[in-house]
């Protein structure tokens, strides 16, 4: 039985009767034959690897797998060898102490820890003492998910507990980590820091919302210097909460990714140890496929955006014929359908590309991933927006009257062609547009983006479990039976439904969460001079998401397997990436709108080319500048993880030396030439004087440092030379 | 006596009569009572720290004491203690075997190593185990100098071997790291880096000198592109020299700085060990002082530049009347006489803000000292170059007119004042006059700077030879005696006279040396787009750089203190922003002056700014990709240093996991449930089930647990479940 850490858990362990995880194992599709031959299979490398097992039936042609460590010994000596491993490449400081059960109880075993050490043991590769179960692939096909049993009456507590409070403090975070693990820990501080972080531009946004209005220097100025701190405070935040919680430099060593390839295997001379190799500069040269990879996303998802607003603007602002105000959802229409589509199609791609650049680890391939990812939401977040301000308000009288190529989109409804043409003269562009525009993606985005995170859900699990139930009837025609085959025992009734209930739910993605967050500081940091209240909204919007995304974790998603991380990941640099972003865009949106006649309109000669670029000039300079300086203050004050890990580092030294008595040897040695110079050297060096006259005045040294014998000669000699040549004191010394 | 590592320092050691340093004792301002005092007090001191002394006669009120270690276990015992202390640092990856000789004939003990403890020895405070001597301070004051004497047989075949080759090799460094010490081995290093990569450059800039000639834009690309390359691969081989040399991180455990103030001595709670306390924020206030010096500096030097500048342009191209050809020259009299005046008074005066940072070591000292002096010799070193690129050429038609204000320097001489007018129209800018600057500064000055490396010296000595011979003959006067008191032995002799010609030598500074390459990267980076062949007399001189710089520590000056170090320090910062400077500079220096009308000659309305501005914006943004490309690419790439702290580790790692083999009982518990799950689970669970029955059923979960008896049980269960649900084998698959 594993040991439990607390109390509640201990209830709630036999409340899901000491199960670590599930094993969801469907053969709807498969021959009887062959899905008793994997299942087999299965059991048996469960066994191998030290793992009890328990079966149950489940609905529509599946069993479910219990999954436990068969002793508590065997639990230990994981996690022992997990810690040591930790120590050994620099993750821990110390070393775990070598009396296990001592160890144990001064660290004792977390929710998180065990089931991240139970979930290796299943899918380790077998090399490496695991079972080598990777689900849905090869004789895993069957494995339709691995999942470990939400603790109920920990997730009420829980949710019940984040309502109720407005900032979350370290115990909750800590708590976080003991349960969900460090990786999505990570996210709820980042979430936090984020949230409490927004207070100050949220009061000072509205303060400039009514003092100075919109495209004020002086908001744009604070809003990038906020930016700046709040980037540079996540950092250290964040090495600071990744040694509190001991997983510095995780991130390195944490599973092999499963899809690595290796071209070679060669021993290490020195080592002796088997390294699997890929060339460096192929994944390199690989990864230069990133550069076309992100122009050809840039435009096709930017001729898609450009396009939709080169429509809705003919539709809106030059086309005059009947159901306009139909016609004028039309773009809207073409973007929600393409999108998605083309959005998923890109994000395959990436996935497939990031394959291709054969990553050793999974959270190297994942760190990839994610630049892709977030070039992809980069453009389709801001282009818009980006469009307004920079094409369309500088130079829609130039470029309106060549719309007229949209001409046929509206061709069936309009009456005359004089409907589609742009008015000779006199065209005005829409000048709250932009405004509009960034309100639309900051306030009413934001809403339907959650609500769709908390619905969604629900409708796809409506979906899948139809879609299973087809498969099930498919099944059940070619001679299976659809209908539970035995009946659950009375006592474990409740707990197996609530299993299966839990076997159809989707997978907690924390990464998704993230980029939502970052994407969010993004408008905040290059548009949100344009109207001030930005920060306000996210405000209030965050404070909902953080317990949406608790929500979500306790009742819409599998409970998530406790991955640890050192970090948020690469976010940190697409943070820094649109802070640095945000000094441009802000410097040309207050240099261009700013003042009485509030922007170009439309007419790009009123623009002073060299004024824009030398106000974004200034502006970038002035942030690294001041990036530099926040970094190096920041860098000098101390932290409570960097104290920490000090103190720790003392403590081994003492312990080294403490250990390191037996040089008492050589110490003494030192010792005695420590000692009262005289006496000492007087008596060795009379002795060395005494051989070197029997073997013939030894060497010319011998002899030089023969000549006076001690401090005392030393100082005698020293002070007749001292008398001879020193002044005589004619003058007393002050 | 010192183990000798070779059979030449051997003979050289005796040489030297093994003597490890030499103090120079000076007592010609003090009177005969204190000096005695004073003298005997250093004699106890250096005892008392077990170090052996011997006294001479030296001239001119002055005593040599020669210091070495008391006996070789006290030396073995420091080195032992040092390497300990550097492996609890993390600066070695492995601890020293615990069986001294056996780590010795390993790792043994270089001169470097030897003279540098023996310096700690002296010089550490009292509560370190050192004598805590400070020449020129407090109670030290008579010292003058603590020096190591050159190994003369050494220093001979260094020199000669340098000058037989073209490129030293890794042995060369690794010689010059075992004799001076990491410090200068770093700089050595750095100097073949640089100019072996010159070679490209050199090469590249000859070819384009002659095929496309100045402000070419592709020379522009090329360049800025090797300078980032060699910046980043400077780091990177900084790192891996830093590893191979075993002290990385060494700078920040590196000798407490002596002035350090603290402002409370507090206990940690945790360690208990004694910790000195700065505040931070204090001293980060004080740093912010650096932002006015920087300014003042600009102001103060820049004004100077500025007016020798405008009375150089006055005199030579708008005066026309007699002596022009020797008023001509006023201009670099006054720059000659004042600015070495000026720049001494700054630097002293960044060195008391310096000290005012209060800094715990002396590199933290050393760094912070070099950014000051970085920005000193940035505005002298560029700024005629700047106000020539930016300022004359530019807007000369519209400055030219209001130099009359330097009329007053050439009134005594001019006939009427029509020669001292501008011409009211037709003022035509000297077209050649940056081409001229730079090559001034590229060639003559570089020359000029080696020779009065080498020259000034010399002279130098001279002076302070006379200086003391007066000071002595005031002594003399007083009383004292200037002749030396004793006649030397005649075994002694030549040794003695060689020792108190080194006792009068310089002490050399590699921070001045390093500099000046940085400075020279500087133009190569900023403005040799004017004049490509500005590499190929870099490549010139830097070869005999590295001579002479060998020369001057083997000749001119005294054997530096062989220092560690785990980098070239900030200067690294400087080239990097170098690099980026030059991004700019080099784009505004095409767009200004390549094509046909060779640059704006002196006419700003020429210029288009907005394009001005996009070229740099452009070329900067570049700059910043390629950078971030070239540190990723880097990063990547395997190196001799990582491979080797790598295998270190994973010694480190097979060695514990040796020792560790008490936990053998965890183990075998982990094995029994590793094993044959079937037999070991079915008893050991039998068991539990007995035991369960025995005490009333056990709780539920145990019965959950119970149903199926190991896999076997389940592996039944299991088929059952399957064959009842499963679709029948219609197909067979495939």
């Amino acid at each position: 039985m594993p040991s439990p850490t607390t109390q509640t858990s201990k209830d709630v362990l036999n409340n899901n009767f000491e199960v670590d995880y599930v094993i969801d194992y469907r053969f709807a599709t498969t021959g009887k034959v062959e899905a008793e031959a994997k299942f087999i299979k299965l059991i048996k490398a469960l066994h191998q690897v030290g793992l009890s097992t328990e079966v149950r039936n489940s609905d529509n042609c599946a069993v479910l797998i219990f999954v436990k460590v068969a002793s508590d010994n065997h639990l230990k000596a994981e996690v022992y060898r997990s810690r040591v491993q930790d120590w050994l490449y620099g993750v821990r400081a110390t070393a775990p102490e070598k009396e296990l059960d001592n160890h144990l109880k001064q660290e004792p075993i977390t929710d998180a820890e065990r089931l991240r050490l139970v979930y290796m043991l299943i899918t380790k590769p077998a090399e490496e003492g695991g079972a080598g179960i990777t689900p849905k692939t090869g004789d895993w096909h069957g494995i339709e998910s691995i999942f470990a049993l939400h603790d109920h009456a920990f997730n009420k507590t829980w949710i019940k507990d984040l309502t109720s409070k407005t900032f979350l403090d370290a115990k909750d975070l800590t708590e976080i980590r003991n349960r969900f693990g460090e990786k999505i820990a990570f996210y709820f501080s980042f979430l936090q820091s984020y949230f409490m972080a927004l207070t100050f531009p949220a009061i000072f946004g509205f303060s400039a919302w009514i003092l100075l209005g919109s495209y004020s220097p002086i908001y744009a100025i604070v809003n990038a210097f906020w930016c700046i701190g709040f980037t540079e405070y996540w950092k250290k935040q964040e090495t600071d909460l990744a040694v509190q919680w001991g997983v510095r430099g995780v991130s390195k060593i944490q599973r092999e990714n499963p899809h690595f390839k290796h071209e070679s295997l060669i021993t290490d001379p020195i080592t002796g140890e088997n390294i699997k190799i890929y060339s460096p500069f192929k994944r390199l040269a690989r990864q230069l496929l990133q550069i076309p990879f992100a122009l050809a996303t840039g435009i096709i998802l930017g001729t898609l955006i450009a396009t939709c607003f080169g429509i809705e603007i003919f539709i809106t602002e030059v086309y005059n014929g009947p159901f306009k105000a139909y016609l004028a959802f039309l773009p809207t229409v073409i973007l929600t359908v393409l999108m998605p589509t083309l959005s998923a199609l890109l994000t395959d791609f990436a996935s497939k590309l990031t394959d291709l650049e054969n990553y050793e680890t999974t959270d190297a391939r994942e760190a990839a991933m994610v630049r892709k990812v977030f070039v992809l939401n980069f453009i389709t977040s801001y282009m818009p927006i980006f469009l307004t301000a920079f094409v369309y308000i500088p130079f829609a009288q130039i470029l309106v009257p060549h719309l007229d190529i949209f001409q046929l989109t509206v061709r069936p409804f309009a009456e005359d062609t004089k409907q589609m043409t742009t008015p000779k003269a006199g065209f005005k562009i829409n000048p709250n547009r932009l405004k509009k525009q960034v309100i639309y993606f900051t306030v009413t985005a934001q809403v339907v983006g959650f609500a769709l995170e908390v619905i969604a859900p629900y409708f796809k699990r409506q979906v899948f479990q139809k879609v299973k139930s087809v498969k099930a009837n498919q099944a059940a025609r070619r001679g299976g039976s659809a209908a539970p085959v035995t009946v659950d025992h009375p006592e474990e009734s409740d707990f197996l439904t609530r299993v299966r209930t839990e076997s159809e739910l989707g997978i907690y993605d924390v990464s998704s969460d993230l980029r939502e967050m970052v994407i969010q500081f993004g408008y905040l940091s290059l548009f949100s001079v344009v109207w001030p209240l930005t920060a306000c909204s996210f405000l209030i919007n965050n404070w909902i998401e953080l317990r949406g995304d608790a929500l979500k974790i306790a009742i819409e998603t599998q409970r998530p397997v406790p991955w640890r991380a050192d970090s948020i990941g690469p976010w940190i640099d697409a943070l820094s990436f649109l802070t640095w972003l945000g000094s441009l865009t802000s410097a040309a949106l207050v240099y261009l709108f700013s003042g009485e006649d509030g922007g170009p309109a439309g007419n790009p000669e009123t623009i002073k080319g060299w004024g824009l670029l030398l106000a974004m000039f200034f502006s970038e300079h002035i942030y690294l500048l001041v990036r530099l300086g926040v970094k190096t203050a920041l860098s000098k004050i101390d932290s409570p993880g960097l104290q920490k890990e000090r103190s720790e580092r003392f403590l081994v030294r003492k312990q080294y030396i403490e250990a390191a008595k037996g040089y008492d040897a050589a110490e003494a040695a030192a010792a005695s030439g420590n000692g009262q110079g005289g006496k000492i050297s007087r008596s060795t060096l009379e002795d060395e004087a005494r051989n070197s006259t029997l073997t013939g005045h030894g060497t010319p040294a011998k002899r030089f440092w023969g000549r006076q014998r001690g401090q005392d000669d030393t100082i005698s000699m020293g002070r007749q030379y001292i008398s001879k040549a020193a002044p005589n004191e004619t003058k007393k010394e002050k």
